[in-house]
This record gives structure tokens, sequence and C-alpha cells, in this order.
């Protein structure tokens, strides 16, 4: 592993357009009975609409599909006809340069069956009676949406892809194909998604509906010969969904309670005898909403909403660790932080099965102000992890190395050398390790390299969950205080908590926890029962600042003091067996102190390995390696 | 102050209803020019819907005005027919042994200006035409309302209330009412509300608006004549409502993603073009719509969210703090955790302007996991909290003593009696003060009755916010850590910081913000110095445990431990001037110490009074009480 993109590319450029591109269309070729919708609907015809971006590789081997949302379309890259006006919708993503570097890959992005942007669907003809399909369009689920993708791919003449991503509805399709297709990605990334909507998404979508047919030019559907469809309320259903997509603060930000200059809004007249609202926020939404009955047919508008609201992937499988359960991809799933229409918490739930049924996965929560709509706003740290996620191809990079930079070693502080060979020697070869609190998941690294474990990280802190994504690790973006909650009984032999302790704020739990998540914990400590401590407290009356504490009082991330003696007795209290225990001294007197069996006394550090106390005779109780009174304090 | 409910109603009952109610009508006697509206349009006659509750005193002094909110009306407690199904809108809140106990209060509750439940609006006779005012009713704002209460009031002869309650539109109405006429209410209660709508509450109404006025049947404003008004777009503005008032999490519980039997999500027939929704929450929707095109008229609808969105005090003073500049009544300012539509931040930006008016106000955010709607359904904690803020009326319980239990001088811990004449010492009489972390409010009890100062406190817990308001006390439910920020710069004279400094995150910050809000300063803390701390952990090689730090250290609320001559060089460095000290010993060593003057090695607890160093000349670096190694340390 050790990809060492994100070493090389510290002075990541913010890349390049793909320039002009074209919208192409496939006629796919269907067998006799045509295309058969999962509800049971067929079509006897099937065209998509798509859009390509970089080189494909002889061997075929560098594809990324693209999951548009909701209302997306095939044109997620470059400009049509001005690069100042009809840039993709995902241009910040892709490009040479770019979070989906085009220089590498090939990317592939088509607009959804039952779309209204090239691909058929109820605008479409039917070949049938000549007319468009209007509401006779078949019903159409997430599956359909994806073999249609399928078929495109298969007439492109591409049968395995580098990774497949999408955002919102996106994420739907990339999870649904997982499932369907486990053998045709290496990768897929499902950002700001869902495994089913919630009640409140289902409420707005249903208010939606309901605006839209009750809009006196909805006519059933049957609208497409008239002058109008019913263009009010698919306007209207769309203002309702625009605010959904964007964060509370977002639209303070942006609108407050601006109003419009009096000419504007007295232009309704002064006998708009509903009063209309005088502020910018509102005009924002009407222009919205006007706008996307320009680019959307209010047939496909219900029925993708449909698909939508009907997926629920637990439904179907009788468990969302079920519907996982012949995954082979690996899996980064991505939550934005004030997205409220598809909450972290979902993102978390999907993440959380996909542990329980035991996949490569990852989970990131990135902080990001704009809401659901933020996968196309708040694009930096996105590019970044797509950056450390997709595995880089050197060859393809002219005069750039893979080697990570010399200083690595020294990321989790000078002199830590010591206690890395004695965690080492702790741990069997080819294990299972959660690291938690695992920074940049350079200990995962050389664990890997000398122990040949196979390293999960968690870690709170965003750079550092893109760091070890980019080492090819997985990692669970979480608070250590509550985080491991996630992580289901006995995931792994070892876990490893490396001065993390003492900065929890309830270090009993996370003892606990992680010895639920594996059979086996590794805590390195400061040692508060150090001889110098309580003497530098006698002598100068203040707090002992230094060693392995050497932060003031009023600023310490430390903020549970305590000593190896302490640990030991918590753990003989909540029956945890202690394995092993090796102590890092400082010092003449310390080290001698060590040396002389007085471990608590001389330690400036501790390492100590311990068990449940249900995993028995597996040397409970074992003292320190250089003593032998802790073993019967 | 100390009014002694709380203590009085442990037993709290769950109260009864007030009983059988009628709705009365008020013809109020206008001046000639009719009742003129804030915008200019006029009424020449005006009649008010109105419920009493309770009797009036002779003096007249015991009246509760309700505001309801944007869809309520004047049935606020009580029934009309039936028990069971046609309760007031607050009937938990309101009767006797209730929140608003009516053996003691008289409630009066009005329909607004505007509405349509009695009191004159769009639907009523315009006596010019003889025809209903439709869409040419005046243009009205939360003022006119507050003026038609107040034209109510003085109809029935009452010129002053002891409190206006609200929650939402009502808590506007409150706010609005306590500027325009100050001295009309001793006390008011704002709750979930907000000085003016956020950008996102603005965006829903206005998608509220469309939909009405989208609707076929709408014929602007004018449709009294016919069988039908916008009945449809009405329902679904309300539905977009009904959303907003329910928290995420409320309605995953109550509906999830559960789906409607079979026989009835097909009754739409398997022709419906829309492809209906077939989960329980879109019939909900559709029910609760329905269910109010009932009851609400559209004009009202459309004037009152007008009046609504348009309310913004700040906007109409200059700034919010100045809008408050008259207020004299009492002020509680109550948010709601899971409330998204009317955020806990808006109350709290209300409570802060309060503060830097100058007024007296508390502020409290309930945890109410139900979202807006919460203040009608998670009652409990309010209820006890108007039980508290309401002042008691004693002579008028039989048999019931407003004597505080005895017990409550123990409350923060025995021993603590040294400390606290200590604190008496370091006091002037008649100071203003911050009790940060106060507890039940005891200390604050203990200063007034000893020292006459006018005292606050802050608080986060719940219960101990209904103690310090029923003690009479204001109080701010916050974080310490976070929660000084809402206080104005040298608003107090004193802020203690009692046995709360080693269990804040950030205690640096926290002495900081202490000495901004206050001229100085007074702290205690147990001092990790004394001389048998670093004792024990020599001899025993284990955290001390005992005196003043009883804790384990895997489960101390003390995350971060200091000495007294920690603290002191802090306040050197941090240019903070200790201004007075006293160390409190135990035992026969620590006494001595102190004793000798070697106050680090000898105290158990300390306190000490500072100052922020620009305070010059009051002491700069005066010592211990009992010594003076400190002095010059």
């Amino acid at each position: 592993m050790g990809f060492g993109y994100r070493t090389m590319s510290n002075a990541r450029t913010t890349g390049e357009s793909v320039g002009k591109v074209v919208t192409q269309s496939a006629r796919i070729e269907l067998p006799a009975e045509g295309f058969v919708f999962e509800g049971g609907g067929v079509l006897s015809e099937l065209e998509i609409a798509y859009e390509t971006h970089g080189e494909l590789t002889p061997a075929r081997d560098n594809v990324v599909f693209v999951c548009h949302a909701l209302t997306g379309d095939s044109h997620v890259a470059g400009y049509h006809t001005d690069p100042e006006t009809d840039t993709g919708w995902w241009e910040e993503m892709i490009g040479p340069g770019k979070g989906i570097d085009t220089r590498y890959y090939y990317v592939v992005c088509a607009n959804i069956l039952g779309g209204c942007k090239g691909t058929t669907g109820p605008g479409s003809i039917d070949p049938g009676t000549g007319r468009p399909y209007g509401a006779r369009f078949p019903e159409m689920s997430v599956g359909d949406i994806v073999e249609a993708h399928c078929l495109l791919l298969k007439h492109l003449g591409i049968d395995r892809l580098a990774c497949i991503i999408g955002g919102s509805f996106g994420g739907m399709q990339v999870l649904e194909w997982a499932i369907r297709h486990p053998k045709m990605a290496a990768r897929c990334v499902c950002i700001a998604s869902a495994h089913s909507l919630s009640a409140q998404a289902l409420a707005f979508d249903s208010v939606a509906r309901n605006v839209i047919t009750s809009d006196p030019n909805w006519n059933n559907g049957d609208y497409y010969d008239g002058d109008f469809g019913p263009l009010k309320g698919l306007a209207q259903a769309r203002q309702i969904g625009h605010i959904t997509y964007l964060s509370q603060g977002m639209m303070a930000e942006k609108f407050g309670r601006e109003r419009l200059p009096d000419a504007v809004s007295e232009s309704a007249g002064p006998a708009d005898s509903g009063l209309p609202s005088p502020f910018q926020v509102s005009r924002y939404l009407d222009y919205q909403g006007q706008k996307f009955t320009q680019r959307f047919d209010a047939n496909s508008y219900l029925r993708i909403m449909h698909a939508m609201d009907n997926f629920d992937l637990a439904e179907k499988a009788g468990s969302l660790e079920g519907a996982f359960a012949g995954i082979e991809a690996k899996m980064l799933i991505v939550a934005l932080s004030t997205d409220w229409l598809f909450p972290p918490e979902q993102s978390k739930e999907i993440a959380n099965a996909l542990l329980r049924a035991g996949k490569a996965v990852s989970y990131s929560m990135l902080s990001a102000p704009h809401g659901h709509d933020a996968f196309l706003v708040d694009i930096d740290h996105l590019v970044e992890m797509m950056q450390a996620f997709l595995p880089w191809v050197p060859e393809r990079v002219e005069g750039e190395t893979s080697d990570p930079e010399p200083g690595d070693q020294t990321v989790r502080g000078a002199g830590k050398d010591e206690e890395r060979q004695l965690l080492l020697s702790m741990i069997s070869p080819g294990a299972r390790i959660l690291d938690v609190g695992c920074g940049d998941g350079e200990l995962l690294a050389s664990l890997a390299s000398e122990r040949d474990v196979k390293g999960v990280g968690v870690d709170y802190d965003t750079n550092q969950v893109i760091s070890v994504l980019d080492r090819g690790y997985d990692i669970f973006q979480e608070d250590v205080d509550g985080g491991l909650a996630m992580i289901p009984d006995d995931s792994y032999d070892y876990a490893i908590l490396s001065e993390t302790l003492q900065v929890v704020r309830r270090p009993r739990v996370v003892l606990k926890e992680m010895l639920r998540v594996a059979q086996e914990g590794i805590v390195s400590f400061p040692n508060f029962g150090r001889f110098s401590r309580a003497l530098t407290l006698l002598r100068s009356g203040r707090m002992p600042v230094g060693g392995s504490l050497p932060f003031e009082w009023y600023d310490t991330p430390n903020i549970h003091l305590f000593t190896l003696r302490d640990f030991v007795t918590l753990c003989r209290h909540d029956g945890i067996d202690v394995l092993d225990m090796a102590c890092i001294s400082r010092g003449f007197v310390g080290r001698l102190l060590v040396k002389l069996g007085f471990c608590n006394l001389g330690a400036d550090r501790v390492l100590v390995k311990v068990a449940r106390a249900d995993g028995a005779a597996k040397g409970r109780g074992r003292g320190c390696r250089s003593c032998t009174d802790l073993g019967g304090a």
C-alpha cells in the first residue's frame, strides 16, 4: 500500500478544465424482450446520453463512473459552448490535477434512466404510440437506473471500474451498484447519501408531489402537446427541494433578511392580494423555481423522486448488513456536517452496517457549511480525499516520485522509537489492528511493513483522515470519546490506544469499548507516578511539566492524569487482564529505578497490553518486563 | 425574593382541567377614526373573541395574558363540549395546580386580529360593503395585534398584567408588547421565538404563499361567495409548515418509513399518474392539510404570515438592544433544543440583547425532542419553569408554607461554611454578582440575605435553573466553558467561580471571560499542591483521592489539576491581580502549615480574589491572609 500521492502533491494545483466536451448518445442494443424494469414495465428502445473525460487505457482499467444526483445530468465537467457559463456540475472535482484526475482516469457520466437530458424518459417518444410516454413511462427503481448504466458501459466495451462515485441520489446508485455487481468496481465512494430516505425527506417529497399534481396544467402527465406543463407546480416543488439543499447558516449568510428594492417588490403591484414576500430569499427561490422548469420535466421529476423515496436497502434484504453481504469493493462513505436532508447519522449507519458485514470501509464527516449541496460547493477536502482514495498511477506522472518524504518517521514525536519497538514486540504478525487516535497513519504503516498486519485507524482530524486514506488504510473519522460505538464487537485482534487515554473525557468507557471491539488492547500513557513528578510538586509547589507531560495545567490536553499503578488498579477492578507491560524511562535515576523494579516511580511513559479477563489463561496479571512489583500490586 | 414554590411543590400534581369554558366575544369601543393599523389601514368595527380561566382578584392584579401562535385561537384550556376531544391548545399548562395555576391566576387568551376564530379578520363582513373583507383586509403588523389585545384588556377593565406569555409567533407578540407598553406587565415569557424570522423560515413562508396563491380557487382572495376557497393550496402550505414544526427525530420515531396498507395506497388507483407516496407520513400530512382547511381561512393565513415575516425588532429600532431599551418587565426567554424553525441561537440573541440593554433576563434552553412544537408537547419542564417564574401567592394556598426546607444550606456539600464566610468577607454589600456554576442558587440566596447583593446565576442543568428561578433570581442556562460569551463586558462587580475552574475544559479562557464580564472575580478550587497529595503520590504510587478531590482519576470531573502556586503564577502571567486570598486546611499538619505560612503545602482548598491588572492600585499581589509566601512568589 502507501501510494504517497498526498506527500507528492503537497503543492496541489487547483487543476485545469477538461475543456470543450460534447454530450454523446448511445442507442443501447436490447434483448428481444426489451429493457425490463424491476416493477415489470418494459421499454423497447433505450437511448442513453453520456459524456467522457480523459483517456481510456488500452487495458480499460482506469474508468471512474460518476452517478449524478436527482436533477443532474451527464454534463459533469468541461463546457459545451462557453467556459464561463455552461461548465459541468462537478467541474471542481474532475479534470487534470483535480480530485478525479483525468490525466490518469477516464471519467464516464450518463444521464439516468427516466431523466430528461438525453436518456430515455417520460418525455421520450414511445415507439409503440408515436407519442411521448408521459405518465405511461414505467415505474422505476434505483436498480433500474443502475442496470441502464451497466448497459451503457457494456456498449462502451467497459466491464470493470476503478471507482464508482456519487453524491445524494447518486450515492444511492453507488450503493445499489456495489450490491448488484460486486465484482465490477474496485472502489466506491458514497457522498451525503442514505440507505433510505428519512421520514422528513419523504414528507418534503410528498408535498412536492402534491404541489405538482395539483397544478391545473398537470393533466395526469399528458401535457406534452400543450404549450405548458405543470410549470408552476414544478417550480414550487423545486423551491421546497432547494431549501432543503441549503444549510440554515448558508441561507442566513447569503440572504439574511435582505429586502428587495422597493421598485422590485412593488412590481407585483399594490393590488397583489397575496401579500408577496418582500425578501431577497423569496425572489431567489422564485428564480430557482422558474429556471428549473426550463430544464426539467415534471414527469421525470416525479418518477425519479418516486425511485428515491422507495429506495430502501434494509427493507429489500431484510437488514442493511444483509444487503451489504456480497460487496467486494473498498468503500468510502462521506458525510457532510451541515447536511440536514441526508444527515451524517445516515452515512454513519451505512458505514456501521458495512463494518458489521465485515467489509473494507472508511467513514469521513467533512466540515462543510453549505448543507446538502456542499458536495458540489465545499469541495476542497473532498478533492483531496478523492486524490487520496483513488490509487495513484505513478508511471503516468513524469518526474514525480511516490516515495514518502523523509521525516515521516518523526510524526509521532521524537524519541518514540523505543516505544514503537516495544509495541511491535507485543503484536503477532498478520493481526487485525485498530489504531485509535491514529494520527496520519504512520504507526499503521510501520506495523504493516514490519508485522504485516491489516490496520484500520480512528481519528477526528480531516487532514489526518486524508493522510491515512492516502496510505491506503481504512479509517473512521470519529471522536475517540464516542467513536468506537459504530464498530461491532470483536472486529479486531488488537486495539491500540497510543498516548490517547489521558486526553479522552471518559477513559474508563473508552477502555471498555476498546476491549469490546478488539480482543486485546495496547495502551501507552504518561505515568504521573514517576518520582520526579511528586518531587517537583513537593519542591516547587507546582504541577510538574516535562517529559511525556509537556503542557502547562491550563492548556494541557491531558485531562486525566494517572499513574501506572492507578491504571493497573483500574484494570483489576474492571476485570481487565494485564498481559504485558513495558516502561520507558528518562534520565539516570529513572532508568535505575525501572531497572531496580520500581517501575511506577521510574517510568516516564508506559506501554501496557491488556485483555478482557474472560480471555483467561493468557498470562493474567503478568507484571512489567523490567520488574515484578506491579504484577503483585 | 425566594418564593419557595418549588420546595413546597415537590409533590407537584399534574393538575386538573379548568373544565367547560365558553368563548366570549367583545365588541370593542373604537374612537371616531376607528382602529388604525400601523400600515395605515382602518377598521371601523372590531370584535374580539376571548376566553378567561380562573378568578380575577378584586385588585385585578393576577392576570396572565397568553398570546397564541400562528394558527392558534382563544381556546387555550378546558373544553367546549367534550373533555376528550376539544380541549384547549395549552391544556397541559393552564389549570388548577398546573404551570399557570388558575387557583391564583386569571388567564386571558384572545384570538388575534386578522384571525378567523371570532376576532375580526379577512373573513369578517366589512360594514362598508356588506361583504367579507377578503384581500381588502388591511395589511397588519405584530404591533397591530398587540394593540387589539390591549383594547380587549381595557374593555375588561384590566390595566396591568402579572405576566404575558407566548410561544413561537406568540413570543413575538410578547416581545412587541413588552416594548410598546413597558409598564403594563411585571413579567414576560417568550418561548421558542425570535426577534425576526431566519432566512430559511422566510423561504418556507414564501413557498407556502406561492402555493396558496397559485391555487385555481384563490381568485385574489375573493372566494367567500363560492363553495371553495383555495383549499388545496392552503392544505399544502400547512403541510410545509407542519414539517417545520416537528424535529427530524420525532418524524423518524412517529412515522419512520412505515408504509400504508396496500389497500389504502392503491385507493388512489393504479392509474394515478403522479405516483402517490406509499408512506404513512404522506398520509398524515394529507390529513393534517385537509383538517386545517376546515378550521382556517387562507386570507388570515397569508396576513398573519406576512405580519410574522415582517416582524423585525432590530430593523425597526436600529438595533435589538435599542429596541429593548425601554423594557421594564422581568424577562424569561426559553429556547427548545431541537427546534430548527426558531432555533435556540435566536432566543439567545434576544437574551443577549436584553442583557446588553441592562434588563433583568433569564435564559433557558430546554431539552425537548419534539422540535418547534415542543412548547405544546414536551411540557413538563416548561410547567415547572412557569411555576417557578411566576411569583407564588402563599396566602391563597391553604395549609402550605413557603419556608424553604431545612437542609438547603448543605446543598453545596458539608463543611463549606468556612468557605462561605470567607467568600462573604470578600464581597462589598449591595454589589452585582454573577455566580458561574451556581447550582440551585443557594449561594446566591445566602449572599442576598447577608450582603444584600443583586445576584445572577449561570448553570447548565435544567433542574438547577428552575430552582434558581424559583428563588427569584435571574439565570442563564449555559455551559460554563462557552457560556459567558453572551454576557456583555463589565456587567457585574464580582463573578464567582466556586469549585468550577478545575472542571472546565479551558480554564484560562474562563478566567479571562470572568474578568471581562466582572470587575473582580472570586475563585475557589482544590489545591493539588497540598503536601499530603504529593506524599500520597510518592508513597502509594497512586493519584491522591480525598478532601476536595474525592474522585478516582477515571471518573473525576476535575480535569485540570493545579496548585495554588500554579494559579498565582498564571494570574501573574496573564496580567491578573491577586487582591485577596484565603486557605482552607484540614487536619493538624495542614492547619499548622497554613498557620506557618506554607499555604501551598497546607491548603486543601483555596479562595482567591482577583482583578484585571488594569484595576491597579487595589493591592496588587497581596498574598494570603495567613501567610506572605505567595505574595512574593
